[in-house]
């Protein structure tokens, strides 16, 4: 679609310097843009902007030039002018001939069935709901209105997914629970009979695994994002708006809180706390049990406060010094 | 299906108090339970089970109030009391008439094929085995008998696996396994022609890769159990009843024992060796070659004793202090 | 097929000693090998060569007893002579009736497609190249020539592999990117709709995912290899030749120079560079922005130089006696 620039200031509520009826039709690098693909600026980042082909500018303040509309947030800015200029596209509402859908199966005449879908029974589509081919829905899910599932998702028996949900290509929800009892010479698997609620506008990447409960609920809260290659184990809780980075591992009946941010390949024992808006680094490791407290900054393992972690780990760089030092301390002692 | 407490009790050899009378149709939490319900306590979870609404519990002694089954291990017992209670649904043997079999595979009469399965030139699969839609079973693999594979697994050609064996969604049982070598300027694949060998009673969890040997054989034995996410590389041996938690990496050649137990995202360089009932922590890092005795248990990268590792890493936590500790010395030794 | 040690001999530049008219149909493991089966020994290996039934052995030196075909580098020589004696096998071109293929698509006539492959509007196909069962081919992807995409691989919209890519099952190529900017509540999806490139003799493991660039491109150059459950973010450039081991994650707009050998479960934060020739260690942590320089070995996380890594990891480990000893220093002073 396209827009002038004083429609799309109006929109963004940026405050509007230069040509306002530039046209913008699409986004783009500055680096790769045409005259009306939408660029944004971070600070001191103008003279890649300036240097660019577009017209129009997202950015803090104006640049020479350009017809900037000036916001707080130009990142933003351009995520949500992005998604206005480029509203994604959708097949047409249609079933497939090859989608093989169980009778008592309640699909919405808005939704579409690609080739090869495989709806189970009992199994509920929303309206307007995208379902890629090689996707399989299993008995009595519930998917909600406006959810896309990319190819080859695989959604178990019984699990329940809010409005806006998009799943992207082989990723598999509800599967069971890793949980076994050793005794009389064998592993016996305890019971992974609960269920898993992925509620609405959550988006997760590919390849990701989340567990249903053993005996409650896994849930993924309104608005988190998952990346790719995450698994999520039994029970688990993931607040609102929470982001999880590819491959970290979450242990059973951990429970995020909102807004927290995990690193990749973070790995979280079960039963462990994170309050709201803690921010987890890479490759941390939180221990069974551990609690971190709402708004923390955690690095290492075992995790610890990122200050404590780099005044530490300073000090491991230095340690073949320091030995030194207490070598000369005890040749000093000896003499 | 429903039994009377007495009947459970006399099932799993627990002593009973109470009413003998007492009906069990299911299992569930403590919080969850409905009076039908089976739960279970462990030791200080005796106001849990008091509180529930569940008439019967498993535990290592009497709880007041209760129809109480006493055990030694009420864990144990209540994953024995889940299988007996809910046996798992299996669908009624049958082929999809969308499965593509090739008319040289054997397909028990008892087994069921689901909506697109593809079995491939001279497979074989087993009485009671149910293969779910989306299932590849490549050419000449056997599948034993009373097997499970959930949608989506891939199982490369010649692949073996025993009786009861299940797969969850997405795992991919014999792909390639990665060797190369360096020269005229290119990568040489190192010839992936082994074989790939699953015994009876092992259960794999969703988005799991096992690679074929590359000239040997891949063996994961008997009743070991493997999470989501989890690489094995090619000619592995995991010995009967391990327990492998997600996101683990094992690298190639490497033998882990019987019932060892690896915490998640542990990684194993090649040829390793893990001896029988040792234990790997969390992220832990074992280096290539490395032997793990019998029984140990370790930590850290480069994984070293549990004690060891946690002596060493109480003074990592203490290492400004003991810099200052240094410090004063040194200052002390100059005046 | 069947050779002579001598043509073998020559197809390898080899000097042979021993039977001429030795005959070669395999390759094996010293232990498995028959008669006919070519063996290679590394240094220090001559003795399971010569307990070998193998007639013809690769070595840097004669292996007495055997037709020896004496080269520098037996490993390579062995990858050279398996890919000459065991071409790959592949299906003849044929498109399985099951197959849906959109109208607009180009699908080479000596392409070969299994059964249940999706391949969407405008997709190119090349020739000789194989898609097996259930793999997803989206709109507008390119796939060159002599490709092999095995079961369950998807490939999103837009995404290009040139000539030779083999691509294991269950991959996906070209998911959407993971950014996203919080504001007003909730977390807005940073645009995703770049594109990936794949070049010629790519190899790609099992459960691996690479994202699509956000504005941008992400390029796995020519001849590298990655491994399973690998994930590539979004802009991320891999060089030529290089080697990604299973389970490493790599962050947005990472780049990789060439022949950069990265072990298993290492994590690059984003906007790092590794130079060419870089040897990245396993579960190695590189920072966001950090560079690599070319060559470089480098191990730990925050990862460093790998002798310097060791050098304060003894000390690490020696911390008990480090503080003993500061200890022993504080009571003489204190005398």
């Amino acid at each position: 679609m396209t827009h002038s620039a004083a429609e799309l200031a109006d929109y963004l509520e940026a405050k509007l310097t230069g040509d306002s009826t530039a046209l913008v039709s699409g986004i783009a690098n500055p680096e790769d843009a045409g005259p009306e693909d939408l660029i944004y600026a971070e600070k001191r980042q103008g003279t890649r902007a300036q240097q660019s082909r577009a017209l129009c500018v997202l950015s803090t303040a104006e640049v020479p030039g350009k017809t900037t509309l000036a916001v707080a947030n130009p990142k933003l800015a351009f995520a949500k002018a992005a998604a206005w200029l480029s509203p994604e596209e959708r097949p047409a509402a249609a079933i497939h001939p090859t989608a093989v859908v169980a009778p008592s199966a309640k699909v919405a005449k808005t939704a579409t069935l690609g080739a090869y879908v495989v709806v189970q029974d009992d199994a509920v589509i929303g309206d307007g709901t995208v379902i890629d081919p090689f996707c399989f829905v299993g008995n009595a899910t519930h998917i909600g209105s406006k959810c896309r599932l990319h190819p080859h998702v695989t959604v178990y028996a019984g699990a329940k997914l809010g409005n806006g949900v998009e799943v992207h290509s082989g990723s598999v929800i509800g599967g069971d629970g890793f949980g076994y009892v050793f005794g009389e010479g064998k592993q016996w698997k305890f019971p992974q009979c609960g269920t898993v609620a992925i509620e609405d506008d959550v988006e997760i990447g590919c390849n990701t695994a989340i567990d249903r409960g053993s005996l409650g609920e896994t849930r993924i809260g309104r608005g988190a994002k998952i990346d790719n290659l995450v698994q999520v184990a039994h029970n688990v809780q993931i607040g609102e708006h929470s982001i999880v980075v590819s491959q970290t591992g979450i242990s059973g009946s951990t429970r995020l809180g909102k807004r927290v941010v995990v690193a990749g390949q973070a790995g979280f024992g079960d039963h462990a706390t994170v309050e709201d808006d803690a921010i987890i680094g890479g490759q941390a490791g939180i221990l069974p049990g551990k609690v971190i407290r709402a708004g923390q900054v955690v690095w290492g393992t075992p995790a610890r406060p990122l200050q404590k972690f780099k005044e530490q780990h300073a000090w491991f760089g230095r340690l073949p010094e320091l030995a030194r030092r207490v070598k000369a301390l005890e040749d000093r002692a000896d003499k």
